[in-house]
């Protein structure tokens, strides 16, 4: 059975979906996405992204194309039509197609482009889950605007191929000495007092949800999480380290750069927020 | 009649032409991308153009889908068939369409996407001519490889809305009260001692084919050219100042944020620097 994908009103065979040339997504990366986790059959975490999703279009200013009731309805559809166990639902919204280029915003008269689709991919037992994320550093290039989940994508993209060249799974990425986030990902450094440090929000990394989810999870429980940006040096130096993206929930950092982090392998506190997270994940 | 594209080896109805939804210059914004102006039906500079193409290619190494002669037969067949006379022809390579969504570079048996199209508009007696242009400041909010003609354009996108809403024609783009370039230009001011001043090349800017152009068409003639930054409280004050690109040529610029710049209307470098390549675009 061919999967289907979603865009503009219509379900269709995933690989005939298309949108035109002229669509800005496509000449401008003028659109936002998001990129909801699925275990079990079920989306964890939606009600976040679909309000990062508001977020971003409020920044860009692009019209939300269909209610957000029927957004979810559409997830759930493709999910339930591609029977679609484990994987993530993806959720791309553009500024629309209209008959030719120009770089300010179209009429109101062009709708925007929703276009959704589904990818099957191990999340629960995903290889990284016991052998943990080897990361390679590359300069943060990105734009002023990181906290907008924009299609801009490709200083990422130049990011994790140069990762995925040496052999490892995730690109940290550094401004001035600093790790500001990974290519798709929120760093974390569990310090020698055991204190869990990320940085803070602000218009330099992308609010991420599986943060947010697991920061609701282990409030009050333990462990202390200091928001404060850290340096290289100081997470080559720690305990453990280890990243939150929707796709790869909680995983250990085990190497940075070829130097192994802590013992080398995933620690206690990754380890443990992992479990939890994907406790709370299949909850009811 | 309908105006023609073309996509990947094919010659479109420009309303069809379309790409998959996973093709990666929507996806990721990973792509690149040329835009030649057409004056009598011939166009302008393109060898600079398609020179440009090749680095921005090289730099984020997508592999050339096509001969350069046959790009340029294909610019060539959409400027006769569309009975273009005076316009632009737009072309964009992307790192092709895989079956799904992955940050690293697809397998290269993923072949990059090939789109070009055109648009007809008025090139040499645009408004703009006699006017000038309108200009309003804007943060530079882009990345940090600017010199890679990429379609990662989502902050000259918000910099030319606001330029458009305050009745302006285009966006300057300020980094630390220095003007690095227009949203889609080059910027030049006149100092007082007719000296005309523009940013030198770097990562901080694209390097402009027009400016390129015009570099050696003035080469020996009189005016003097600087390379190096200027602020915009330098711009305010100048003598004049006026911007380059493929499809406004040269074009002065005679207010910023609603300050005169000179006296207010094109001034005399300008306008002899736009006669002069007009002229040269124009001859055999």
């Amino acid at each position: 059975m061919q999967p289907l994908a979603y865009v503009n009103g219509s379900y269709v065979a995933q690989h005939e979906a298309s949108v035109p040339v002229t669509d800005r997504g496509f000449l401008f990366g003028d659109g936002v996405y998001e990129v909801t986790c699925v275990i079990d059959g079920r989306m964890v975490d939606n009600d976040l992204h679909l309000e990062r999703l508001q977020r971003s279009l409020g920044e860009t200013r692009i019209a939300l194309p269909e209610p957000l009731a029927r957004i979810r309805a559409i997830q759930h559809e493709l999910i339930r039509a591609n029977d679609l166990r484990e994987g993530l639902v993806y959720l791309q919204i553009s500024r629309g197609a209209p008959a030719g280029r120009d770089y300010p915003f179209p009429p109101a008269t062009v709708a925007p482009t929703l276009v959704m689709f589904t990818q099957a991919k191990t999340i629960v037992d995903a290889p990284v889950a016991t052998r943990g994320l080897k990361v390679k550093t590359f300069p943060d290039l990105r734009w002023a605007r990181r906290d907008i989940k924009s299609v801009n994508l490709l200083a990422q993209v130049l990011a994790k191929q140069a990762a995925a060249e040496a052999g490892c799974d995730e690109a940290w990425l550094l401004d001035g000495g600093m790790v500001t986030e990974g290519g798709s990902s929120t760093a974390y450094i569990v310090t020698a007092d055991d204190i869990i440090v990320t940085r803070p929000k602000s218009t330099a990394t992308l609010a991420g949800c599986t943060r947010a989810a697991l920061d609701r999870l282990v409030a009050g429980r333990g462990p202390r999480l200091e928001e404060r940006p850290f340096s290289l040096a100081e997470a080559l130096a720690a305990r453990e380290a280890f990243a939150t993206s929707a796709t790869t929930l909680v995983a250990a950092v085990v190497e940075i750069d070829g130097v192994a982090i802590g013992e080398g392998r995933p620690g206690p506190v990754a380890t443990a927020l992992r479990r939890l997270y994907i406790e709370a994940a299949r909850s009811p």
